[in-house]
């Protein structure tokens, strides 16, 4: 049980959104810079309704750690700038081929595939600036710690990887040669889970952790909480895409049909119980970071509860 | 005239070039790191025989203000991977499609569209760790203002900007109502270069004085000589494919038939006096660094008279 009312959480989640949502508009370049089309399909594809999760997280661990969430919003701007950029290029007709996302056309359908990757990289880039910004505020030491972090877990070893091995998890054939279905689905979903998705998340929570100075032993906590919290969320997702109704979710359901997802490997039920095996560890994780974790603690049980 | 032979400035190339080729080697994932296919990609493109001028103009600028080499590696590398990075998205199918790219196929040629995308996001995330990486000599607060400054000269008021209105000035439509060829062509081509190649351009000269510290006159030097260079070595490009043999360049001669090129704009003639009065100023513009700055004028010189 959380110790935070879910009315309570409820109220967090929105007041802190609305100072996410308010500072991206401050931070993107207004839709009339030129060249306006590229600012357009920026602004279209940050502002399409989604959660908030990694920029929330940043605040929540910030928080936790006693800094206020004003401070650390250049840094949770970018994790969503980011997590952002990675959505427009996956949704290419190269990559998931995905027509609507949240309901609404994907970039590349609403502006030309050719803008939707350079979107894409202009978002990418913009997370870097927007990190350096906290310099003001907590430094260059642990600000550059945390864009070096950022840039480490949005790579190979992280995102990028994590969505090559998604590709190759479907039996795609490479003209490089490379082959995929060559390792267990358990394996191989896991993996993918890991680098694709709960990289950034862990890198997101650490993030507040790591600007507002807090022990190695806070910082440990964080990073359990936060791995176990990202794989959690993307095994909700993957039931969801099962179970979802097309309409809550805004995309097609089944979708991932080709990929490789926890409910393939392991079943619905035992996908279910593994997510929150998964939840009950990170929300113990926390325990170094007494009643200031609580916030993060909800969060987690938010997030295994929700229906989309 | 410049004071250093072409014999001099010919080893100088080669001595820098071997130490930023070696630099990369170590600093990209080998091929057999798992998955494979994405560092085979980023190595193919890396070492795919490109000049190596921003990484040179990194570590010239730095030793014309008294560092070694070795110390601005890891930002050499950085701006050179940045660079792959958008030459494999130019490249793309959607873009310039472009199956060919010095006389190699482009990376979506031999990798397939998907991990071309993938391969790009990932040597730009990579820079952002190489040029964190320049913290141990120079300290986190000139680290951090090149990576804030490399962050805004590629996106979109820069290089991600130059190319949109690249693809404008082609007189694309979009699905997102823009539409190009609006403005004169001179205009068009002058904000192209500057935006797509002279602003990383001029951050690389920037970035080694920056990082060793050079004082507000030789930055404002080493930047007027870097937009200046970076102007006049898009327009020796534009030159260059006009008139150059395709078997030098490597790639089809003409293929920017569509684009916004300076002899379209000016004419060939005029085009090459530009380019010659560009280079005049670059290399005025080095005088308050005195004998420190005699490789960056012959850097300058070279460019001009280079037929590749």
């Amino acid at each position: 049980m959380s110790l935070v009312a879910s009315q309570d959480l409820a109220t967090y989640l929105a007041t802190r959104g609305r100072l996410v949502d308010d500072a991206l508009d401050r931070f993107l370049p207004p839709e009339t810079t030129h060249p306006a089309i590229i600012h357009s399909a920026m602004r279209y594809s940050v502002f399409a309704g989604g959660k908030r999760l990694r920029p929330m997280l940043v605040i929540a661990s910030a928080e936790a750690c006693g800094a206020p969430a004003r401070d650390v919003l250049p840094v949770a701007c970018a994790v969503e700038v980011i997590n952002t950029y990675s959505l427009i290029h996956d949704d290419l007709p190269a990559m998931d081929n995905s027509d609507t996302r949240r309901g609404r056309p994907t970039c590349h359908i609403a502006f030309g595939e050719a803008i939707a990757v350079l979107a894409g990289d202009a978002l990418h880039a913009l997370a870097f600036e927007l990190i350096a910004r906290a310099e003001q505020t907590f430094g260059a030491e642990r600000t550059l710690r945390v864009s070096r972090e950022i840039a480490a877990c949005i790579g190979t070893e992280g995102m990028v990887g994590g969505q090559v091995l998604d590709l190759l998890g479907e039996g795609r054939t490479f003209p490089g040669g490379a082959r995929g279905k060559e390792q267990p689905l358990p394996d191989v979903v896991r993996e993918v889970h890991l680098r694709k998705t709960a990289a950034l998340i862990r890198t997101s929570v650490r993030a507040g952790g790591i600007l507002t100075g807090a022990t190695t032993a806070k910082l440990d906590a964080l990073t359990a909480y936060g791995e176990r919290l990202g794989l959690a969320y993307q095994i909700m997702d993957d039931i969801l895409d099962v179970v979802g109704e097309e309409a809550k979710l805004g995309k097609r359901t089944g979708s991932d049909a080709e990929k490789a997802t926890y409910p393939k490997a392991f079943g619905l039920e035992r996908s279910r119980e593994i997510a929150a095996e998964l939840t009950r560890e990170a929300q113990e994780a926390l325990r170094p970071l007494g009643s200031g974790g609580e916030i993060l603690h909800a969060i987690a049980a938010y997030l295994l509860t929700r229906d989309a």
